[in-house]
């Protein structure tokens, strides 16, 4: 008989989110998450390279950021190709699995090393989108003033979706923040101009 | 005799900064700089926990940034009272020692470790911002975006001024990147209004 299981990964991710949330990130071995999957510790490696990646396990935002930027139409501007992506990233990848997300922002929160690794994460989710802008010929400043302020944008919007409790769209709240940011801005254009 | 010396810190300070660039951040130990400088390791300790203290010795940012936003007008906007402290912190405090700023920040580039601590730096800096802003009433939402964005503009005009070699004065490449990122985010305007 083959001891291949088709949900092995879905188990695992099921099992250490549980422990996790139990007893805590750090106190949680590999081995712990394995048995109550009911698998093995080796079958455990062939899906992650330790437990954070469990956590981490589908994030493919830089290489999703690639292809909805080579997919859209060449005559967006630079922040409409942004706010085009991360409308079909939300409601293709992330509006239906909330709960999932939200759980794992907890144990996230919880644990020094994964704040760490988010900080991390952002710089890399930035750099992704900068290089896409790149691609498409957007000057250097720019791509990285865009790149750096839509990632921040994305992460403050996600952290309101995940604590609403109203059924707010997340791709919605990136297009408020934008606008409230974009006013808050507007503030300055006098002290820039007139310097 | 007292063995008290006056420039202890600088000498420290400079000693670290030559070793760090000769053989590297790792591979300097703190007995090393303590010997360049001609004092003891005793001594390297009354004024640093370690040596990655010796880069962000003088990294005052969220103390300054609180007694500025005391400081300030009240009838100042968020984003002006952003502007005006930045433009104050960078002309007071910055313009003076871009070459010390410019040596520390090759080391930060070269160093992993430092480069992840660069990152938390700047989750700090943002959060003493916001903090700043909150206290002064100004709404959650707005504190935050605007928090992260001043800091990531500052961070990217700092970027700039180290590599620049055409004597331009770092407040006014912040004005000018947040009059880039004003402009390419007003191109999202209709989409924000008509989704």
């Amino acid at each position: 008989m083959s001891r291949w299981r088709p949900d092995a990964r879905e188990r695992l991710e099921a099992a250490a989110l549980e422990l996790f949330e139990r007893q805590g990130f750090a106190a949680t071995t590999v081995p712990q998450i394995a048995e109550r999957a009911g698998l093995t510790t080796r079958t455990f490696f062939r899906y992650f390279a330790d437990k954070r990646e469990v956590i981490y396990a589908d994030d493919q935002f830089p290489a999703l950021v690639r292809s909805m930027f080579a997919d859209a139409s060449a005559d967006l501007s630079p922040i409409e190709l942004i706010v085009e992506s991360i409308r079909r990233f939300s409601n293709e990848e992330l509006e239906h699995q909330r709960d999932k997300i939200r759980r794992r922002s907890a144990i996230v929160l919880s644990d020094p090393g994964l704040r760490e690794r988010s900080l991390r994460k952002r710089a890399e989710i930035a750099e992704a989108i900068r290089d896409g802008l790149l691609e498409r010929g957007v000057p250097a400043r720019t791509a990285t003033l865009l790149a750096d302020t839509t990632a921040n944008v994305f992460e403050v919007s996600l952290a309101e979706w995940i604590d609403a409790d109203d059924g707010r769209v997340l791709s919605d709240l990136v297009l408020e923040n934008l606008a409230v940011l974009r006013d808050a801005l507007d503030g300055a254009r006098h002290v820039a101009h007139g310097g």
